[in-house]
Order: C-alpha cells, then sequence, then structure tokens
C-alpha cells in the first residue's frame, strides 16, 4: 500500500509535485449538509504559502484552491470533494545542478533508492508543497468542527532556544500580530532576531508548535491501537522536518512521581491540572487536547555542504535558490489542518460505538 | 472503525480483558515458509510478564501463549496465526472498590463515557495486560526480520533524572545484566536505588525507553502520510503511559542549526551523523533507525488520593492491590515489539513499489 | 494484504485450519449496549454444523463457541469479542493419500503454488470449515440488526433443476420444516429425492440460495465503490463454491425492457415491483433486499477421478471419506450470516454521512 | 466510511459529479519505472464515452483526460497520480423538470434520502459519467498488466434474448469491428436490429458483457475473504445497472454434478474444461479467467411514466433528453477496466506472501 491518504471517515487521499501542473486531493466522507466558506480556506492557505513574510522563502505562490466538485450552493452533499492548486512560479531551472546530487538531510537518496526514479526539481513529491493539500482538507475539517463548537489555538512556542513559557489558549487575533505566529510579542521579538540571525549567516534554526484544541466532546479515539494521541502523533509526524512530539506533561513527566503526574477529578469531572493533555486511555477527556511539535531546522541552507552524487563521488553543494530559515511559522496552518482532520475523523468514527 | 487492528498488510487484531477467560489475537499477512521458535516468543513474554523481579509488579502469570493455527510442523503456512494467552491470578474482589470509582489519570471515566459500559475489573480493555498480544505478534515479526539481519536494541536509558548518556547499538546480553534493563551496569544501580525509594514511597516514577534497528533496508516506508517514522509514532503512542516520542536528535534539533544538524553523506553512501534517526523524507536511509519514547509515572500509586464516582460524588482512592513503581523494564519488550511489526510491515508494504 | 478480515465498522477477521486445535475470529467494531444471546449463535452453528442430518456430510463436530472477550454479564462492552470453536473428530489419515495429490476443482494446487506450502488435511484453510466463524460474527450481527426491527427469510430455492417459484419472505419455522430448507414442502420432497439419488451415484448436486431481508432502513451503502450490493456480492463470492450472485430480476433483466423492468413508485414511497432488489444506485430504497447465490456442486465425489500430484504425474483420486452430496442446505446459514455483517456495517457507516 | 476508494494497493479514489467542472481521481499505489502510453488511455475513453454512435447517447463530450502529476517524462515514479476530465456540453436546463422528481429506478430518492440533499443535474454522482475515472485507472493498470503479458478480450455476448454463443478469446481486432462489441458480425447485425427497435420506440434494452483475462500468474487472491473473485464481483457490482455475476460455469452450475462440472487436471497443470473460470479456492490457477456481467436496461427511457416528488406526490416523468437505448457496448470499456484494476490489484498484493 502507497502512503497517500490519510484518515478513516474523514479521509484525504493526495497527489501532486512541487514543479508538475498542479498539486491536489480528495476529501472523501465529508458529512452531507455543512456550508463550507472558501475564503475561510484560502485563509489558512494564506497562513501556510511561501513569501508571506521576510522570514520564510520568497518563492512566490498564489496556492489559489479550486475546488471541483462535492458541493451544491456552497453545501456538502456528502460525495467527495475534489481540488486542484495550480503550481506557479517554478524556476525548474533552479534545481538543474542538483539533478544527480544527494542533498544532506534530504530525501534525494532515498527517493531514488525506493522508486528507482525521482523528480529532482523542487523536491519532486517530498517537497513541503504537498502540505498545502492538507491544509484544504483541514480547512474543510475545521469549518465541520466549528459548528460543533470546537476550536483551535496552534501557535510558535519556540524557536531555537527563545522559549514561550505561557502556554495557553490563545486567539487566532494574538496569534496573527507577528511574523513568527508566537502570541507574546516580547518573546516574538526575540525569535524575529533569531531567525534574521541565522538568515544572515545563510543558515536555518528549528521551533516548536503548540496545539491546543478546546470543547472536544468526551469519547473521541480508539482503542488500544487508534487511540487519539496515537492517530495525532502520526500525523504529526507526517509533516515535513518533524522530530519530536509530545502530549500534556510529555518529555518532562519522565522524572516525575506519580502523585505529581496524576490528575486530579473535580467534581464537575475536570481535573484540576492537564498532564493528560486531555487524553486518557486514548480517549479524549474533555479537557483541552494539549501537545507540541518539534521541527528540525530546514536543511536547505545557503552554504556551501559537502555531499556526493548518484555515483558516490564527492560533491560540493552550492547554498543558492529560495528557502526558509525557519519553518516553525508557516507550519502552525499545518499542525493545524493535520489535529483538524485526526479530530474530525474520530468524531465519525465514534458514531459508531453505540448502535 | 473500531481500533483493535494494527498494521497494513502484517497485521494484528488483538482481544480481551484484564479479567476474562483469555486475551489472544490474530496475526494475518505472515510471509509462508519461515519458521518460528515459540520459545523465542515466550522469552520475549516473560520479559513483559508481571512478576519478575522485585522493581515491578508482583501480579503473577505465567503468560503462556498457545498457538492454533498458521503453522506446519513449526513453519508458516501464509495463513493467519491465532493464539491465546490465557488469563490467570485474577483478584477480581481487590477492584471491587474501583466499580463506580473513576481513578485519577486511569481510563475510568473515559471509558465509561465512550461505551456507557465498562469493565472495571483491573481496568478492562484499558490495562496493559492486552500488550502481550502484541509482544506475540512482535516476536513473530523479530523472527522474520531476523533471518533478513535486521537487528534491534532495546533498553532503557533514562529513569526519573537518572539518564545513560552512551546511546549505542547494546548487545541482549549487556541489556539483561539487570532488573531495569540499562545495559551500563553503573547507571543501572542508580536506576534501582530511585525505584526502590519511589516504592518505598508507595509512589511511582517514569522513565525513557530507547530503541536502535541496524540493518533496516533502503527504502521502507510510504510518504506522504505512512511514512516510516509517522508509523513507528503512532505504534509508540498506542502504548499504554507514553506521553513523548522523537527521532535522532528530536526535541534537541528545535535549538541547532541546519549547518549542525545536517547529517553529511560518506562516499560508501552512509552518512557521518545520525541525526536523522535513519529516516530521511519518511523512508529509512540505511542508518540505524532510532528513537525514544517516554513513559509518564504509572497512574496506580499505592498513597490514597481524592477522586470522584460515577456520580460526580468526592471520594477518596485507597492505594492498595499491586502496582508497578516503574513500568519501563517491562515496557522494553512492547516498545521492540511494536517496532518490528512496523518494519516487517513496511517490509513487505515495500515489495510493491516495483512491478 | 492478506484477506482474513471482512467488514469496514463491524469487522471479522478469522483464523483457523481444518485441522488444528481450533478455529476462531475476533470481532471487532460491535456496538457497546446490546445483550447477546449466546444460545441464538449456537443454533445458527447447528444449522451450518455437519452431521445435522442424513443428506448432508456425517463428519460429527459439536461446534461449540466460546466467547471470550468483549461482554460484561452478556452485553456488549464496544470492546473486541474473541471467540474460539475447538476441531473435533478429525480423521487425519483420511487425508494422507492426498498429502502429494491435487484433487480436481479442489484449492490444492492454487495453495501450493501461492504459498509453497500448503496443510493438505481436510483442506486446510481453503475447507468450509472457516465459514463457522462467519456463522458466530454472523449471528452476533443478526442479534443487532434485530433489535432494529431488520430480519432475514434465507432459504434453499434451487437444488438441480428442481427450483421454488414462490420467493416470498418465508419465516424460519417454514423454512426448518424440512432437511433441505425449502419452504415449500412439495418442492422440498422433490430436492430430497433428488439429493438422495446424486449420493447413491458417489455423486454431488448443485443448488441456489435466496436472501430476503425487510426492515432495512433507506439509505444504507456508500457509492460509487461500496454500493450495498457491491459489498453483498464480495460477501457471497466469498462463500466456498458460490459461482453466481444475482440481486433483484437479475440475470433476466438482460433480456427485458427498461418499461417492464423499472420500478413505480407509490405515493408511499414504495415500488410497485421490487427488480431492483431493494436497492438503488447502490444504496437500500426500503424495499425488502433481495438476491440469490448459485453454488457449484461440491468437488468432492465418491466416484474414482483422473488427477495429477505434485509432480505433475497422472494420478487416480479414490472417492472416499465423508462428503456432503448437496451443500446448500447447510449454506443458508453462511448466506445469512454474511448478509447480516454487511447490513449492519453499512448501518454502521451510514452514521458517519451527517454531522 | 465513504465508498470513493476502491483496490489496497493498486488504489483509484474517483470524485466528480456529473454537472460539475470536472470529474477525476488519484491513482494510488501505481508502480515505480512503468512507461505510460496517454494515447492508449484515451483510446479507452473513447470506447466509453458517449455520442460514439447512433446506438448510444448523443451526449457529445470528447473525453480529455489530462494527467496531473505523478509521471517524468512518461515513466511512473511511485507517486501517485492525480488526473481530471473536465466536463462538457452540460444541459444542465434538460434537468430543471426533474430537480423534485423521483425517477422511477434512478437513485433520485436514495440519494436525497441518504444525504438529505441531491444534485439532480444529470443525476449527480449517482450518473454513470463516474465510471470515466474507473477507464483511465483501469487503462494504467492495463498498460502495467501487459507488461507481464497479461491480455484482456471483453465483449457484449448478449443484448436483449440475442446471445452469442461461442465465448472464445475474441482479439480487440474483432471486437472493435461493429458497433455493439460483438466479436461475430452475424450476432452483432441481429443486436443492432434489436437496439434499434427499442430505441424506436423510446424504450431500452439490457445485455450481457463477458471478460476473459489469460495469462494470469498462479496465485492471485487472497482467502478467505478476499478471494480474487469476490473482489472481481464486487467490483462488477459497483458498475452502474449490473445486476448479476457469473464466473466459469456460473449459474448454471447449479444443474450440474460434480462429475460434470468438475475440472480434471492435465500433466501440465492446465485443466481439460474451465468451469471454474480459471479460479480455485479464490485463487488463480493459471487458466484463462472468465466471467459474465448482466446489466439489466437503462432506467431512463423516452416514454412518459408514472411517479412521485418529494412529497410523496404523484407526477408524470416526460421521456426527454439525451438517453443509450442499451448501454453494454460502451460498458464493456468499465467492465475491462475494473477487471484489470483488480488483477493489478492482487498481482501486486500477491508480492507479500513469501519474504
Amino acid at each position: 500500500m502507497a502512503g497517500s491518504s490519510f484518515g478513516s471517515i474523514f479521509r484525504l487521499t493526495s497527489f501532486g509535485e512541487s514543479h508538475g501542473f498542479a498539486i491536489g486531493g480528495v476529501v472523501d466522507g465529508v458529512p452531507a449538509g455543512v456550508r463550507i466558506d472558501l475564503e475561510k480556506i484560502q485563509i489558512d492557505l494564506d497562513k501556510r504559502k511561501p513569501g508571506q513574510s521576510r522570514l520564510v522563502t520568497q518563492r512566490k505562490e498564489s496556492d489559489t484552491v479550486q475546488l471541483l466538485s462535492g458541493l451544491l450552493d456552497g453545501v456538502t452533499t456528502g460525495t467527495p470533494i475534489g481540488f486542484i492548486i495550480k503550481n506557479e512560479d517554478q524556476h525548474s531551472s533552479d534545481y538543474d545542478h542538483l539533478k544527480d546530487a544527494y542533498r544532506p538531510s534530504h530525501a534525494d537518496y532515498t527517493y531514488q533508492q525506493k522508486y528507482g526514479i525521482r523528480d529532482h526539481r523542487g523536491g519532486g513529491r517530498s517537497s513541503a508543497r504537498e502540505t498545502a493539500c492538507r491544509v484544504v482538507a483541514g480547512s474543510i475539517a475545521k469549518q465541520i468542527l466549528e459548528s460543533l463548537g470546537i476550536e483551535f489555538s496552534t501557535y510558535v512556542d519556540q524557536i531555537g532556544s527563545v522559549k514561550l513559557e505561557d502556554n495557553s489558549f490563545f486567539l487566532s487575533d494574538a496569534i496573527e500580530t507577528n511574523e513568527v505566529r508566537c502570541p507574546d510579542n516580547r518573546i516574538a521579538e526575540k525569535m524575529i532576531e533569531l531567525v534574521e540571525q541565522v538568515r544572515a549567516e545563510g543558515d536555518t534554526i528549528g521551533g516548536c508548535v503548540k496545539c491546543m484544541i478546546v470543547n472536544v466532546p468526551v469519547g473521541l479515539g480508539e482503542p488500544v491501537f487508534d487511540k487519539l494521541h496515537a492517530d495525532l502523533g502520526k500525523a504529526m509526524f507526517s509533516i515535513n522536518a518533524v522530530k519530536g512530539v509530545e502530549f500534556g506533561s510529555g518529555f518532562s513527566s519522565v522524572s516525575k512521581k506519580g502523585s505529581e503526574n496524576n490528575d486530579q477529578f473535580l467534581p464537575n469531572r475536570e481535573t484540576s491540572t492537564n498532564n493528560s493533555g486531555g487524553i486518557q486511555g486514548g480517549i479524549s477527556n474533555g479537557m483541552p487536547i494539549e501537545f507540541r511539535v518539534a521541527f528540525k531546522p530546514v536543511a536547505t541552507i545557503m552554504k556551501d555542504q559537502n555531499s556526493i552524487n548518484d555515483q558516490g563521488e564527492e560533491i560540493l553543494i552550492k547554498g543558492k535558490g529560495r528557502h526558509d530559515p525557519c519553518v516553525v511559522p508557516r507550519a502552525v496552518a499545518i499542525v493545524e489542518a493535520m489535529a483538524a482532520m485526526v479530530i474530525l475523523d474520530h468524531y465519525l468514527r465514534n458514531k459508531a460505538t453505540k448502535i
């Protein structure tokens, strides 16, 4: 089985390379009778798209989505939604020097070995360009979840060693006040400074995205393998450059005692703390779902690097073209989209739990 | 869709509660013609079973697996392997006081809300008892992978704040020299001391399991959603008490620069570092696959805790019964089993990449 | 992917060979909170079991099912139901002469070629013995459907050229009045006479099973590929010896005109005829679902047959052992079980159509 | 789970309604390194398209497919192939009178009830227009199978009561010599005469398509549920207007004795007859795979019909617009496409049977 589909009931199947006519996908399992606002999809796409600020890659793409089916007068009909996003501004020649090269920490080598052939232009299928399709499907999912009262707060909480310590539920307005999508402007300024600095060095830097989801009904998640956080975890690891995921108290829980880490119930069935990150036994418990996603620094840097070619010969990779010094501000939209798909999918799956 | 199956081609479907006649499962997609050693499965089960040392729960179960089908004279026939493990030593009455109680950071409340009914005895389906089935399937997977030269090194690398800094590929002999399964005896001693201490307090402590897999062929993993580490990540998060997973440089890569984190190719197509953890673009690159799994402290403690019952009334949960002060020494077998299932599943999936 | 699982939400995964310790399976996706009557499962199993009358094979098996999990005091908990049926009365030595033989129109040759190994005893996995597991899962499905008012009428409507022309909805009482499960005793007598005759000749004869399902809600079926009759069709073809399936007017519709075959609507939204067999566009329309299943004559006959062995050498297959002169009376239980699984699965799938 | 995907490894996910901007799909699991000839896809599409002869609907659509991804210089890269076919010549106003009407034996009523909303123009998603996407995916599959020597012969063997008795493997040249795609010109003439006659009456007529596949390797099919003919059967029943499917001796085997119906082995491991239709125990046996598919007469007729509307009020449906008096000549391409997808899918699945 190839791996271009995501989700069980609400399911995205995506296609497309960085440098072809278009990327796109099919969203199947969309519940019927829900109004979808095309503009909201576009707003989400714009948060992901390149060229939106001086901190990210200057590749310019309008990333306009075209929905081809599944709607009647803006309302879902229960049939699959097909969509395409045309590729634009393709400097294919930028990649000619990479045709036979294996760039360090890229997927050139693994794709070539797995398939025996690869589209080297812009990374082909391994390019993060495909994540635009996830944002489309995720935005549709979010609009359906919104009608159920479920809301997301997704933001950058760390770049390099600059970390936001306050992990509250921030509104979109607060998050969108600056280019790095960190809701604390004082911290954001330090992050921007750091990104500017690594960009000036021709280098890149990693970061973390925090996601919080509120008003998720109790009961989502399908033990013992499709636990809610297991599917959220897979969703996150499927995003380019993700190296770590943690829920609730996460890695810090390792050095805690049970008496410290346990969440005590309150009479209203909420808990006084949320070290569980809103999930117990793989099932949502009604508390906010909380997790953090670690992104490594982007592998494409503007510095020369030693590497090898298809023949195993040593070569020099020249640092040129357009790149992101730090990807996390754009990744916010992708994390939120993938999370929304998982939550809606499990919402629909849970409907079959009782007759 | 319920969630009792794991894997696409090599697939385990498990069943069973803590306190019924038996737990068990079906392993489908087992390649034909491979000799399976029943004793090796039992050895793996014994690493997971309770009562194996003074550091873990004293619940005694022989955990003897009985294979019911799929083999002819010890050789796989390509048909599904059904198996059962009988439940024993069930102190069901130990759980009478918990019938209406919601224990802190357990799945009592979420199961009750999701299904409207729950088997409260020993945690029912939410008990880690079901992981014995994973060990059976994983052990079968490991024996098949072994015939391909693929090998595992899985061990405890942290308990509380006691951390092993040397993350090499340790042989099973080194890992099994002590009760905590930490291959450095000096560190292991400190870990044991810590576990003894928290046990004496009636408390529990978290820990980390490290897994390294060598000789994995280049090419395993199915982008863009079923990336190898995405499926490994899901596998790990599906294990009870797991709160975090990281691959290669993981969370530490967040504060690194691209020039520091990139893995440089050597002429033999290996890389000089392995910050990628053996996976590039979601596909294995031939380097060791490396990841760490964070386990929270076990929720069952021997201290009294405030909580609520089914009616939302405040109650006191008495700390009694048998429990694990630290679960990671037993979790080693489960992490390895889940990893083996993922690797074999992707090995089989990759066969369809070319005609 | 191996093929031992059936269904999307309500899903059976089965295991087991004719001559091992036990066959069994796991039913996942069972809705929580439904009371299951074990006796009813046993009644269905008894309709399928060998040795129930002089018309079928004299192999004696009590076919007693043991449910291992998923129930609390007889009520489903939403967790998977594991079960086993022990194999008994195994005359393994009856099959010694077939170890290297390829019996005509059996699966000996194809299993050997596909897997490179096969369990020759009693046909191994290719034996119809595995259909007992289908009856268990189907019986559970039927009990859940019964609580929704959905009912089945499944009977033999043809053996050889003896055909029942009245295809009404017959009650179980009428069907169970004779050994061939044909609800018209006059026709049944002719059928019995025919079966007795072919048995005396050491030969076998084919037949048809008719299934009618009433009170199915409008809306079940998932176009465009998982149409209700497409999944029913697959279910039927997966049963041993099935060579044809038709819905509603079926093959006879080929020579009809549209004006003759169309089902006219009545004001109450029923239709005056039911050539559609209760399904339009792959979705149930509220009329009875009707289909017929054609079974070839059993391949095992008591006559000597020429064949070949593993080496391609000509051999003589001796007609001996126990066999069914006509399988359709026993097949009634299997057809009904498979149909029930499909209907319940689609009932659960349809819950996700709207939010 | 919605039902817009078909296949396990080689998998088509389709989208699109009769009257939107475009229909299309994604083919995932395409093996890498195979050259695909776009012209061959177009030739297959032309066999299905409306307006190709006076015997079928006069709706004119060029049905030009546009492949959007997954190929590099005409060779598959192992990544998904996305494609679209633009909708043209849409006389949407032709359907205004049907907005609230439930046409007899159409899916208007069932779609409305299932989803609570439906696109009434041209049948929306229930239109056979979506089958063009199947032809695209099937044509890609056929080209891959062709490289393995596997070949198809698909033709009309019955219209109304006019039946071709010779069911040999006919070459495409013989099939394409006349408008009804019946390889015997004498029979074809009678068929054409019959279709002309029912068209003159404003009526429609049913028919059968026969499919034969040669050089299929022994071993395809995954018992016990995903038997090769079970998946082929489902594939066929998923095609609009199909009411019956039979393999090998099919329904005629019902009145045969085992000694007549059994296929005797020859020393070369072929069989002297092929009543099994090339499949034993759900696994291909190397003989030609043979099956027949029964299509009911098209429901849209040019005669006035009584029916009801959304409110259950009696209405008169006027016979107008464009329609097919007999759909089987166009269905040949669809049957072949679906069969090719199943065979390739099982070819790829079978690769995992052994390590």
